[in-house]
């Protein structure tokens, strides 16, 4: 436990040093044996934590001569503006925003910086086929079974256990299974709104919980949110005598991918408790965190029940299984009544395999190497974001998930670029999707769970150069 | 061609005969050379005709003396009354309701006679999981990625084919997948309603759609309805100035079993078409027909795209695959706008799999079997009723489907027998939960999809004794 601490302290400090610039690209850092004397820790805790550096993108081993810090030109981006959302709900969805966000979604002759999933080449495709095989066998009836509603037990019991990395200290008899986390979205606020009532949102926010808010007649109020922490305290209290309910994404969020600290999740769960207003969380990203630590949910602080945390293997595993869940706290019996009306079951063959997926370690196996290299696609990204987009370009600090927010210079239009781009068959997502308001027009989310090639590079080249030509 | 009609139409002649009463239990039938001759019929014609009168229970042979007329005690009991709900929307749903009729789900130590599902017997489950197995090699990702938006193009391209065995001519564009037939129904009603609206529904009605109704604040008009031919249409015509949308189940309604006549449902549908009022059609049981022809839907009548036609695998191959679709007419983009919002996409990897068995064949070849199998459980089920239950019980005739429905003499009351029969782990579905209104307390809906057994009888005679106790 104290070692982990120490590791943990010292790679966080040197990590520090370079991103602040303190360390410089090609600086030599300490060899192993004399950081291991330096800080009285044993070798093996030392090249622990050059590893670690490493995996960061942070350093580079030369042979025989040691650790280098590496050229990180993306830190000299500066960070998008705090967004500034009016206080108004008005509800502008543009009437072609479907069809930009989703009419690339399953074709295979573009380039898609638009999809917000980690690409079929990161996921473990032939393990989940075998349980998938196993689940047939094992299941009763071969699955051909409506489950029991509450969902599979294996896949809650193990959501549960997890929720203990997050303190979050859920029990199976808290969970309810659904098909996909939109799914548990979906159930929570038609269980807890009614047309008319009033939403608020992070803004920028993921369209498809915007399309969500605008079905169900719901009025959407945008809270202006920090790059890096998130929503800004002071602009939701001043929505709060006016929202009915509130959803978050507090670990990252897409598309700024930052993660809320503790201190913001506590404040805001302790907030809404006050004034009785429900907080549904996504937490669909929390699993997947370039630094070591599981980030802590809203959920974690929650007392009184009036959290609904939803999540799901979607971003981490496979999309197309629509696996999620949802712990509602205490509106369990209104949100277990609504899947009963609205889905009956979830799919038993596929809840099986991922419980089984779960219960075997193979989840938390894949999800360290996921971690890994998303983090790297981060930086790879963001390094070719630096070296080809146009002066002046803004780009967010993703501390996990799956995409990171580049803001233009104000005579960039991301929704010409969008139409540019895919005349050379990439796909962007254009800032404006991601608000009911008129902003965001010079900004666009780029995902990064795309494998890393040098093709990729080179259309995100492509597109930088349209950029600069605008 | 010619042969088969002469076949259909001397097998119904019989049957008739037998079924009116004017060939009686014991009587001798003429020998096949004799039919064969009488007919001018090849004498393998006339093999196939007792065949099928066999099949349907009508008719048993004795070894070197020919085939006898059947003993159908269950045709001596009386119809139950044509349904008088008041056309009022006053939706009163007993809070217990729900309790009542999923509490039992899943549960192994009961005799499940409320459940509405085939049980895993008559189920293709060694097929049905190796064709998930091949989906999961042949899908792009192991089937982890997201589906098309519409869903499997398989799975649409069978269910547009097999749409011309009913007139429907759908094209796979016409169809959209869902997660079964009650979630086809969520997006049809939620796309054409909004809280406040009334919908007009059959009485007695499947309590999940009477459920999802008021769940989405609908008023709900309850349509009376004859057990034989459905919906009262005169009942219809005045109701349809307050109705904003029209939700039926004309083929092997559950719990009555019926099967409108091809004449009422054209004029239904011109009827709601001439008011502009949306017919949702759920067609899931249209495939179990006990008699040779599948019948044609609402949907076969549909010219202006004014109904949305919704089915699923759920009753006839896999309900825990959650497998259903809709081909909503001119609603198509609303539908798929609201899919896209709630759900992004199906289970691909079950999605392929139950779109190769309908390709393959398999799916026909299980259905036949399927029939057979219900409708000698309908009449083996029935004479038991006939036998065990108390005088002046009537019940309907279903023509297809999974359930029968019983009228007792208004002194029982089978929310009681409900909890008599529960003790004794049966499990029945009352009456009173196929309503909003006080009526029906004196019925019970009787499934069919449990494989028939002496220990099966042997339950049914003990509720029946129980309501003779009452």
């Amino acid at each position: 436990m104290k070692k982990d601490f120490l590791y943990n302290e010292i790679a966080g400090n040197i990590a520090e040093k370079i991103k602040a610039g303190v360390l410089k690209a090609g600086d030599r850092l300490p060899s192993v044996r004399m950081l291991s004397q330096e800080q009285g820790i044993s070798i093996n805790t030392a090249k622990r934590i050059f590893l670690e550096l490493e995996s960061q993108s942070l350093v580079h081993a030369k042979p025989q001569s040691g650790y280098f810090v590496s050229p990180l030109n993306y830190l000299k981006l500066p960070l998008p503006e705090v967004s500034q959302p009016i206080p108004v709900a008005n509800n502008r969805e543009p009437d072609e925003l479907m069809n930009v966000v989703y009419s690339t979604m399953g074709r295979r002759d573009l380039t898609l910086f638009s999809i917000g999933v980690p690409s079929g080449n990161l996921l473990p495709l032939a393990k989940l086929k075998k349980e998938i095989v196993l689940a047939t066998r094992e299941l009763e009836e071969g699955g051909t079974e409506y489950e029991p509603i509450q969902g599979n037990m294996k896949l809650r019991r193990m959501v549960a256990a997890r929720s203990l990395a997050w303190k979050g200290n859920l029990k199976e008899s808290d969970i309810i299974t659904t098909n996909g986390c939109m799914n548990a979205l979906v159930l929570c606020l038609m269980a807890l709104t009614k047309p008319g009532d009033t939403i608020a949102l992070e803004s920028p926010c993921y369209p498809g919980i915007l399309q969500l808010a605008v079905s169900l007649g719901l009025k959407v109020l945008e809270i202006a949110t920090h790059p890096v922490t998130g929503i800004d305290m002071d602009a939701l209290k001043k929505l709060l005598p006016k929202i009915n309910v509130c959803l978050l994404v507090p670990n990252f969020n897409t598309p700024l991918g930052y993660c809320m600290p503790d201190a913001s999740k506590k404040e805001v769960v302790t907030l809404l408790a006050e004034y009785n207003i429900p907080l549904i969380e996504d937490d669909t990203y929390g699993d997947i965190h370039f630094g070591p630590e599981r980030p802590k949910c809203c959920k974690s602080y929650d007392k009184g029940g009036n959290v609904l945390w939803c999540g799901s293997v979607s971003k981490t595993l496979a999309p197309g299984y629509r696996v999620g869940w949802v712990a509602p706290g205490k509106y369990k019996d209104k949100i277990l009544k609504l899947k009963l009306i609205h889905s009956l079951s979830s799919t038993s063959v596929i809840n099986e395999a991922v419980g089984n997926f779960l219960l075997t370690g193979k989840y938390e196996h894949h999800l360290r190497k996921l971690r890994r290299t998303l983090q790297e696609n981060y930086q790879k990204t963001a390094d070719a974001i630096a070296a080809y987009f146009p002066q002046g370009t803004k780009i967010s600090r993703p501390q996990g998930g799956l995409a990171l927010w580049m803001e233009f210079p104000k005579n960039i239009d991301t929704g010409e670029l969008y139409n540019q781009a895919l005349k050379k068959r990439i796909s962007i997502s254009p800032g404006r999707v991601f608000t009911l308001q008129d902003q965001y027009h010079n900004c666009m989310r780029v995902c990064i769970g795309l494998p890393w090639t040098d093709d990729l590079k080179q259309r995100l080249k492509e597109v930088g150069n349209m950029a600069k030509m605008m």
